[in-house]
């Protein structure tokens, strides 16, 4: 996990929301001075994602927290499995330990889902994408848990990806307006996504020279259609409710990306504990 | 919804980080001065929770933006209902329409699942609370959630509730021990709160004069044996995967509070759109 | 004493404040890479608070300098101890030694006569607690300062206590109905205290089962009466100008706390230096 | 006064630090929708200083409540005197209520303080002036109060002011070399000022051409053969526990300025309450 | 001109830096209520850019000033030219005077070149695009001159596009590799560019599927080879000190963008004042 | 280079507006803990400044990154010449690469400008000085280059020098009077100096006790007879449009200072690279 100011800048507000003055409790009854050893155990089976982010949540508490990580983001381990233990003075891990945990689950949580649908096309050349449905302050790490779950990352945010909706058609005229006027006023490093409803959509984006075709809220049937007008002129993603859907059945309509809010807009924590000694 | 600096910072990340270097599309192609009319509309059955903080986003990016509410936070809509509508500026409705949505479904989602459990207590005295483990960042927001669907708060974090666990009475030496030194040196403006295990927990901490006791992981027989030796002289709390249990029967135990982790580690969003003309 | 974002905040304010544009006078004249050793010392008798506050200044500017506390928070001092030496950086020292004064000065100001204070009731059960009249942006420091010097924490903000006043019993229509609704609509960790003025309304909030009474202004008689009438059946609060009053008599009424504004809201710095060799 | 960054700050801190999480109380007993009229009242005589700031305080928490001030920071008001009326949504008023208190008592107390003290040379041409001892956070406005209460500023931190003291010349080798490394790399828009502690170092700083001596813990005669030495060749600044000192006495001895640490690093809050109707 | 939060930060810095602990000159000579009317002069002949910076500066300050543009962005204006005008409380706008025409002239000056040097270009479908070559804070602003001169952004900062160079191909193995890699690991909707120095890196860039190639560093000769081997199958960017070298003649090689750092790493203010009546 | 709070904001700035949501490229393609060797070199001739922001920058990424300089700010060098060496992680070493580079160029480009330019008035006892036309954001590092450039500073902003111009005087009435109430209200720390445009104003200025004088857009002439009419009473200051000026000539009519905001307005970049091995 590279340097990055969004996650510092979360991990603060975590910690800053949920210490408040102070941890009362810790403050009033542990010695100064004791110390704790504990560990984080898988309490079911998952993928793990937000090592690092534990890592991070506590270097920003207390440096002199030994934080030893026993497997990395990525790694399926099964019900039981001890993720990581953790050493030092106890005021300051129990002041991390619920932000920590809180990190941890739901990102493990995301890729842990992620990954069971990826496996469902894993015969495919189809990929499970994001959304911008992210939690608010949590869009880097979601995303990064997508892609740790083996999901692919569609655009970021608004500023690093060109998606042209039914709003923006209108505003310009025509599909081929939107492009052209994309075309000429956005960075040529973008590529330019369409968001199409029928066939007659298609062919005019594929006309105007669209990067990417999003067919939104397509049946298999026509689905199925566009992706051979289509035929690889341009990137195709299939859109609407795909959670509700046979993953396996969208892709073979040949279909290039899945995206799919439900990643990241409804969450299941993955099941985490931390245990002292 | 009062003015709260932890909601002005969450709100401030999820615009920053969905907005990146600018809206490239609405930019290239939206012409300067275009105007829009949109609606936000209920695409289920739920309890919408989260109108001020839409408000507040908007209000953010551009003061000018008219947002005209037709439910307040708690109102329990049917499918189909229009929540809100508004209009203004495309460019700034465009930039903030995925945060304020993914603020409304996120918080909506909460109040309307909290709705449904306090719902099935609603013949008890009996009161759902949430707990610590909630989305980084969004702890004062998921908390206002749980309380507008009708259940109740827990502490919001460490510094305002004293909660002794395993881990500081370990520390302390015994559960008396850990309750002296809090009565020693907390304020006494706060509860003293103790998780316990078993019965003989359930004496101690009565004995030393604990003003909560939170049943953790008992079985329901245990629990009501425990509310019937406590017999008022303390608030009790059920605690432990309670998701999985039949709430009525927990409440049946006698227990004035039963605390779930998973109101808000584990959330689906409420579907709403915003729709333009 | 914790990690606390709060403290992190004041510190790098008073810092920002303080340095400007940067130390012109050490910039101009001391060589690069001129090294200083200084010793803290006590120029008259207190007790001392800042400790590590002292020792986080530093650390923020520079982590090579070497500070050595040779006393403790809470530690009482007489004329001529040395408190701490430091040694490094000139340039790094010079920047930050203001700064490290005016916290330690005053925080061992408000310690000391904290325990002058407690050091009257020592015989007696009463304790003397603080209020929310700190200095603003050292709340928490002040507070911490009051606990250090034997008094103890009132509630340290409007989140983490509930205290029912004149305006919220009018609001509400009496003290039994703010009572009533404090219990139904906040968090039940929190004890419910409310301000009274004459023995009808302590009959009424301990009627109402108020945890905590803050009798306000009234005389000793009269509060003697109070705490008679209470009885333990709630804890009882001395309040209004106590700086003015022999708190041994007041103690004497039977009062658990004491609370005294001037604590915080009148401060005189305790006579500290910075010398180098 | 004008805008300002480090007031928005410690505004900001200070409101964060009092809110937490929710003003718990009001949230839980006065009703959505209830207003409050209130009046700031002097409770002893003093000069008044932050009506600016509570005006602030306010604005920051809620642009609707109207906050009309009836004297100006300045003005010597008499016991029982109203300062200003505010009115407005009661929980926003109650939420800042005591910051603006903490803001107003204490600016107001170093105004009344300090023009006491200016009073007391007001048939000189002495001025009373301030040091960097102030609490941190509030620099810019405590000597703020102390300019409202008829004092004037000395440097307001390390970047506008060339100070050299012991150190300094001790790294420089001495007096002479010291201000000539400061008249070199500093810019000539400072004034360069001296600290000494005897007339040989009045000497020799006077070659040197400093523009201010200050004439530190000197004996009253020392200070008039200084200032007879001087003789309006640079500016006078007479230091060291002068609250200790009659300042009419030190004035005598011709300084132009007499520099005062506990105008700000001890202070006695002016009495101010806020009363609703 | 969007709302942006690094427009936001940049301008807070700005007030800060200029601002200190207030403006000393105003506040010590100008009565308090003084206003101020001024008008703002092109002083040279030039493209306009940072009318809504300047607006922002000074709405940042005190929303009571009244700012009149009489251009747009973009605008060519002959000298003499008044561009804006201005009136007000006098210790606000004196307070951000400088700080608006540090933003206006330099935005300008970098529109004002562009603008120039498109103008060559103007018969070509070539167009000048920007680098990330920009001054720390200034990224956004400095981009969005570029564009309002009649250039072309190319990628705003190391998320929002592909660029393999020489290091990543490196690392990866060859380019053929470094593009694999980045298909599968990159989110799709970004296109991928690959820097090459020779016509067999092209060809290997070319059919890996690159979908820019950068052609560094080649002499015109080698450079119409490339782009005559490329054939409109990838974009082409000439790079490598541009500033030095015919533009007309670079486009005659038939690349489609030139990018130039020193059009943002070497800046040229245009001479604008403000002068008050 | 001192600890300073507006550089660390400038930097945490730089490098998050470049950084955006992460490094895609490097992130795709090159694996995880692969390490990277580079040098900084000039390459052309140029006086250094900045190799510690360029320390500050990568330490603020990644505290394991070893930067060993090989040269210190103002050091002139060749073309060719090594500037320092870097080695760590690619990751975290691309990421701040163009960060680094960009305040490097910068920096370095204004001191070698000054340099220049001092170096032409170095048998003159007149010093090049900068003005407050700087980069928003850049203030303190763009003043440290010019001083670094063997330039002397002006005031840092608008709170540590007093500088009277047209629009003070026409407010208060006259220079003397303007001079006069700087005096009694600014702090006198600070000179005060009075911008003046011919001779007579030159003896109002004198006769009321300005300390500096500066001399705006006179001709050589005139400024002359300014100087002996001032004869040593006051520091000169020569300004406006002195780029355009022979400085030797300026510093011939006797001026101690000329000021020219072309050394921060108007920035060519010097061209040094950063090559991995």
């Amino acid at each position: 996990m590279q340097p990055n100011t969004y996650i510092d800048q979360i991990i603060a507000l975590a910690l800053a929301e949920d210490m408040g003055t102070g941890d009362i409790t810790t403050n009033s009854i542990v010695p100064a001075g004791t110390k704790v050893n504990g560990s984080f155990k898988a309490k079911e089976e998952g993928v793990i994602c937000g090592i690092e982010v534990v890592k991070q949540v506590f270097d920003t508490l207390d440096k002199s927290i030994n934080f030893t990580p026993f497997c990395r983001d990525g790694d399926k381990v099964s019900k039981g499995t001890i993720i990581a233990e953790i050493s030092g003075m106890a005021a300051s891990i129990l002041t991390g330990e619920r932000v920590a945990l809180n990190f941890l689950q739901r990102l493990s949580g995301i890729a842990t889902r992620t990954a069971k649908l990826a496996g469902q096309l894993s015969e495919t050349s189809t990929k499970v994408v994001d959304t911008r449905k992210t939690t608010p302050g949590m869009r880097v790490l979601e995303k990064y848990a997508v892609k740790t779950g083996g999901g692919q990352n569609h655009r970021m945010n608004l500023s690093d990806g060109i998606l042209i909706k039914d709003n923006h058609i209108k505003a310009a005229g025509s599909i081929s307006r939107a492009i052209e006027a994309a075309r000429k006023n956005a960075p040529r490093t973008l590529k330019i996504e369409v968001e199409v409803e029928n066939l007659d959509q298609v062919n005019e984006a594929l006309d105007a020279g669209a990067d990417i075709i999003m067919l939104d809220n397509m049946d298999l049937n026509t689905m199925a259609k566009a992706t051979t007008i289509i035929d690889g002129r341009a990137l195709t993603e299939a859109s609407g409710n795909m959670e509700q859907k046979d993953l396996l059945e969208v892709a073979r309509t040949g279909v290039d990306m899945i995206s799919m809010g439900a990643l990241t807009h409804s969450i299941k924590a993955m099941d985490i504990s931390l245990k002292f000694e």
